[in-house]
């Protein structure tokens, strides 16, 4: 098979086969296939389109490029989530504790931030150290032991995805459509996603601006994960403005805690629990996600999950503890000696503080170690 | 000026400025715009078009993107030719020395074979010793001492053609029309060209394999060209079959001597009789290029070309020399010990003598000096 062939066939608006997208993403995975020619091929498939069989063959053939996470052997249903990206969307944060709270298994492998989004992870590195490289094997194994864990990708999950991802970005071939839906979908099957919702950004803070882009990406998303094997759910949210309160990785911890304590209202805590309902929906599980949030019990898995990932000991998470805690730049990496486990894992999260926040730290709370589990 | 922003204009369907499409070609001369940028911008060209001022624009960008040859103080007129090429074609071969022959002063530089058509350079390399690397100043002497010189391109000449004509190769975008005329006319304006005769083949052994396709093309050369400042003179020509009785280096060089002697009639001859006449009558001049054949004037010019450029003194050129010479393995590539001044400057004329030749090399006519230049 030859490259060449197929960005011909692509250019010419054919159609083409399994094996020549196989073909593709196997040479962006292994670089056999120069990035050249992967950059021609992308902009005739950004022009002419897929059409939805293409984009399946290119999900499956991504999610197959590298290793793959089985998740068998993790107590059923198995939830994952994932967001378009939006300015200030911390909405996974607090979702997983809610759906492990549930019952569910919440497993997600999560990628940075883009653009004018930032990524769960890079908010995440800004606990005291958060670990955010956890293996497949400890994903796993936390999972199993509290229902909850979150890890940045690994290189070698969907490594075509990776390749095309990052060309995508420097060919102006980001905006489009079956590539969007492949790239999101191929990380998700590869990473053992079982049941996904998909929440689909749109507005001037999303890459979706527009309901009508937004309805046909969440459509997009729906017909190929379907076709894929997966159980997907997609709900189209609003992103004029930030969402919650804040923008910025640390601020944006200290909101989601916030949420979690009980301690806001509003259309961020709104929208975390119609997430909760069409997952939990999703998942044939009855329980209620306010009251998981009212009860405590969301708020206790938050504090499992952050130790169990490394969350410094001295960042602790109480029933009310300071929703406003001052801000030091004891943390900063002004000052790295000696406390390398206090500085953030991903580098990523390093930019984006310095774009967005003043202190990319959050401070541990002071007090010492008040808090009261919800025995729900 | 920023790569991804020219690139998302073409693939947006909008009008490049002139900085706009300069800052493209530095960038492919200087290597600054990595070739995947270059890729995608030359697929959304492929795709979305480039308009007549955005393909002069092009021209002239890659024109001036390295060295350019001058060639004020030659004999004036000045004449360049081209052709789109198609499989036996050694039209320049013969027309040269007719235009040489006719009181123009004819100066070429050459590119290699694409594709199907084997390149003019490749047929001359066969002849033993031929030069075919001269630089711009030693072309100039020559032209100025016996009328007629061509020779390689240089690295130097047009480098923006020279890494997107490589890149298109490998993309999938070869056949673009505003690319085709662009690469045509950037290295005819960078080797110093005035008066052009652009041969467009047309027909199954050609690049334009339909007639609407081939005079497509020519009237964009007219009319970039013209905008650019040449004088321009197209011809549609027929290439459905193979140009003359022969195809292969040694053969073709073979054949246009044979032309030159005077002792072929027919298809091949007409044509470069008619390039000819056009190119005499976009000069201004009078004079019949039958009779730069008929008598002998032309195939003395030929002589005298070949034995400037260094064409090894037992490869002589007669008035009725043996027209169908045996071959001899003496000169190939197995021995080339002590015969290096023998073998291929061009080591293009080695693959596409393989291809074609069974052997690569004209044996020197036995005839030992019995030319006898016409003396019109």
């Amino acid at each position: 098979m030859n490259p060449i062939t197929i960005i011909t066939k692509k250019r010419d608006q054919q159609i083409l086969t399994t094996e020549e997208i196989a073909f593709i993403a196997q040479g962006a995975a292994t670089g056999t296939i120069p990035d050249y020619q992967l950059a021609a091929w992308l902009m005739a498939v950004y022009i002419n389109g897929l059409t939805d069989q293409e984009t399946a063959d290119l999900t499956r053939a991504m999610a197959e490029s590298g290793d793959r996470v089985d998740l068998s052997g993790l107590p059923t249903p198995w939830a994952d989530k994932h967001s378009t990206g939006g300015v200030g969307d911390k909405t996974t944060i607090v979702l997983l504790p809610i759906l492990a709270a549930c019952g569910l298994t919440v497993v997600k492998m999560s990628g940075p931030g883009l653009g004018k989004t930032g990524g769960t992870i890079d908010k995440l590195a800004s606990i005291p150290g958060f670990r955010t490289d956890l293996t497949p094997e400890q994903m796993k194994a936390q999972a199993n032991h509290i229902g909850i864990a979150l890890t940045g990708q690994t290189p070698s999950l969907a490594p075509a995805d990776k390749t095309l991802y990052a060309l995508r970005d420097v060919t102006a071939t980001v905006p489009c459509l079956p590539l969007i839906v492949s790239s999101i979908l191929s990380k998700k099957i590869a990473g053992g996603a079982d049941h996904v919702t998909l929440d689909v950004k749109c507005g001037s803070g999303a890459f979706m601006e527009t309901p009508a882009e937004a309805r046909r990406l969440a459509d997009a998303l729906t017909k190929v994960g379907t076709a894929a094997g997966l159980k997907i759910r997609t709900a189209v949210t609003d992103m004029d403005q930030p969402l919650g309160r804040t923008a910025g990785n640390a601020l944006e911890i200290k909101e989601a805690i916030r949420i979690l304590q009980g301690q806001e209202t509003g259309r961020f805590r709104d929208l975390c629990i119609h997430l909760a309902q069409i997952t939990l929906e999703n998942c044939g599980i009855l329980a209620d996600p306010a009251f998981a949030i009212d009860s405590g019990a969301a708020l206790m898995k938050m504090r499992q999950w952050v130790t169990a990932q490394g969350g410094h000991p001295r960042f602790s998470i109480t029933k009310s503890g300071n929703p406003h805690p001052t801000f030091t730049k004891s943390f900063t990496t002004m000052n790295p000696v000696g406390s390398n486990q206090l500085t953030p894992k991903s580098s990523a999260s390093k930019s984006l503080n310095s774009a967005v926040d003043e202190n990319p730290k959050v401070t541990p709370s002071i007090t010492p170690s008040a808090s009261k589990p919800s025995s729900k």
